[in-house]
């Protein structure tokens, strides 16, 4: 697979110019995780999280020639354990017909590079559990899974009751 | 547990001054975690990733009076779905001997009403999957544990490895 990375692959950081496009990835990427219905995001919003002053987070787009074929979304986070930054894989996605060739490795290569130049030790991401070919690949390249830890959120209503107080109920 | 919640409870930021605390803390959540042999940080790495400018997380600390009960470290995250920041809490924890208090509640609604001032509309962290204390505090106020997902981490020599580029092996 790797001697067929494409000679025409270019990573780069994304401009304000690509906000279309990093919403059109973003949609994709819901699509094949079954989760469109939790997309809210708009080119509005994402132009002040990814572009103000202090960005929520970095993107970078990869093409082949002129064609937009995959982007990755990342931030930094914070381990206490190790004391340190880390970074936080937000989301990878190629395009269906372009996989297959490196071109998601090259992306995590790039992240991995980004990673190094700012001291932090650590990649982190998630994965459904239930995308096996995901799953398989991260293994590939050395990842490990946290089996024994489950994400929790807090939003909405809930959220908003927390924050106001409202806590003699729940306790 | 509400009517209980100590009139002495004071919620602040934590100072520079705070670090060999927060240390201790980390410690002992670890301990807790029965991950101890996972903490590397020392006081110095804690410093100039919580109070350099730009800091990568920011701690509250919960004290009784003078004496100090409890902690949470958060940073900011971002989901491309809102397309907007969120806040992730890394670390909560409350002395055993003060637990059952509300106090980590009362953290915990302190997270929210920042994640609130700062227009972020989630609050995520992880838990670990046989601690069904807190899997059932979290519940009870109102979180949704994502049992789909799963945490990947790359980090050491493999990470290296992808850094470097050597991922012709990989591919």
């Amino acid at each position: 697979m790797a001697a067929a990375l494409p000679a025409n692959l270019r990573i780069s950081p994304a401009q304000p110019s690509d906000v279309p496009l990093i919403l059109t990835f973003i949609r994709k990427l819901a699509e094949y995780e079954r989760l469109s219905h939790e997309v809210v995001a708009d080119e509005a919003v994402l132009r002040e999280s990814l572009f103000a002053p202090n960005p929520a987070a970095e993107v970078l787009l990869a093409h082949l020639g002129s064609q937009p074929v995959g982007f990755a979304v990342y931030f930094r986070n914070f381990s206490t354990f190790l004391g340190r930054p880390g970074i936080y894989l937000e989301d990878l996605f190629v395009e269906p017909e372009h996989r297959g060739r490196g071109i998601g490795l090259a992306l995590l290569a790039a992240i991995a590079r980004i990673a190094q130049e700012r001291g932090c030790l650590r990649l982190n991401w998630a994965v459904l559990e239930w995308n096996q070919t995901a799953i398989d690949f991260y293994r590939k390249i050395g990842a490990v899974l946290l089996d024994d830890w489950r994400i929790c959120r807090l939003s909405g209503e809930a959220l908003d009751r927390l924050a106001e107080g409202k806590i003699a109920e729940l306790a």
